[in-house]
């Protein structure tokens, strides 16, 4: 099988899939983006997931390039083109090509960009050990709730957090509080036993795996803080975890280099991911 | 003739100039810019462009695609193959193409694409009746300093000042101090005479051709305040004034609707015009 990936209307061999160099998404960063996990060839959360592109686009007041609808039959097609079973489909949508000049231009057509890959199988290092993350001023722009394309702060975040040999970066406000990783949502359990996560704003990404948990948590009976926390709770937390598309559930055992819970993964991460993991199989993936 | 762009080491027909869908300057503005006018064929304020150039590249450890030497070639071969006199030059480098991850990628190619284009002559009206400005909070990274294609706050802040009927958004920060347009730098005058500009930091770019209006402004003898200035004060200032390798010099005669020294032009931005056109065309300009 050829990797191929879809670029505004059609269907091209990965490697050959390219813009206009006058794309807004390459010289503004005017574009918005969503990644979605595929499980045995289904879509995981996918109306979530539309929902929060139709918030991102109207935010920018960019057209969608097509309907829910088509953008479905296309997310499918690309699937069954690449055979993926496990993987994610990322799918970005830009204001268009115009001549380059910082106000909208008039008249483009949105562009639309999906790729498919197979999941690497995330190590059951991680799973099993958790993960350690480092903390970080969050020098991010104010509308971090738009899920823009404008990346760079997250990627030099997370090349910051490999270099000091973590996973993540948690980000921190002026307030002294964590925001979210540079592409997970931040979670402690309290010493009383209670999940703790930052309610949404303008300051963090509405997470679908964030989401989706929370819906799971009110099934389960299990209490919800929605408030922001600082580092030095996290440090002294029972408990600490991260959620995102790719990175599903996992442990946060250590911050800046000292132990969260011992330095093992708690009993409640343990119950959050297979309660998430199940869902994920069943019904939250939509054929 | 057929216009023409440069891409990763080809000349290439505009129109076909394209990047692949995994370059990370489309899917996470991983790269840097600079915008370098050209006046009657000639490079305005190259060897500023290059520093700075080689700055943001430092600042995000992207690896320079050739040197100084060589882009200057493919500059000069560009501006040739498109029989451009008064017009600008694009150069744009991003970290290059890999596999979508968020940190540094191993083994990449930094990727180099450039394009020039006629300048629209500048409308007689901008520079005899000024230009209006809208101000509005600088909600932008913390890392204004690297020109970074990383932009959607300032195409947003633009057509917030096109949407008001404004020419330029004045961004403030949180102390009500003006750092800089969305694409240009802001000056006043105050009732003293003294031209004030806001000290370069991690707050704003430092602009080229802010950089040589000062060094013009010492040559003629002229006072500066490099020191942040409040709307207020803007607003009761004799002058204000932006200035941007695409604007040269304009006076502001409106902030928020609100006149500036009387709503016309004044004397000290007529003098600074005249001397930085006369360096554009004469000494700032390399062959």
């Amino acid at each position: 099988v050829t990797r191929c990936a879809y670029v505004n209307g059609r269907y091209v061999p990965h490697a050959d899939a390219a813009v206009h160099i006058e794309d807004r998404g390459y010289q503004f960063a005017d574009g918005v983006y969503e990644v979605i996990a595929l499980r045995r060839g289904r879509l995981l959360d996918e109306e979530a997931h539309m929902a929060r592109l139709d918030r991102s686009l109207a935010e920018l007041e960019i057209a969608p390039a097509m309907s829910h609808a088509a953008l479905g039959l296309v997310m499918r097609e690309l699937v069954r083109r690449n055979r993926l079973g496990d993987g994610n489909l990322y799918l970005q949508m830009t204001r268009g090509v115009a001549p380059r000049d910082h106000g909208f231009p008039a008249g483009v057509e949105t562009s639309l960009v999906l790729t498919a890959r197979r999941a690497k199988p995330q190590p059951q290092a991680l799973v099993e050990q958790g993960v350690a993350v480092v903390t970080m001023p969050d020098i991010r722009w104010g509308r971090c709730d738009i899920k823009s394309i404008a990346l760079l702060p997250n990627v030099l975040g997370k090349q910051a957090a490999r270099a000091a040999g973590a996973y993540e970066a948690w980000l921190v406000d002026r307030d002294g509080h964590v925001t979210e990783g540079t592409s997970s949502n931040a979670w402690i359990v309290t010493a009383a036993g209670r999940l703790v996560t930052r309610k949404t704003g303008n300051d963090i990404l509405a997470g679908v795996t964030r989401r989706s948990l929370i819906a799971l948590l009110g099934e389960q009976g299990l209490a919800l803080e929605e408030r922001p926390f600082t580092v030095a709770e996290a440090k002294a937390a029972r408990e600490a975890l991260l959620t995102s598309t790719t990175s599903a559930v996992l442990a946060v055992t250590r911050i800046d280099g000292a132990k969260v819970g011992g330095g093992r993964p708690g009993k409640l991460f343990g119950a959050l991911r297979r309660i998430y993991l199940d869902y994920a199989d069943g019904a939250g993936a939509s054929g």
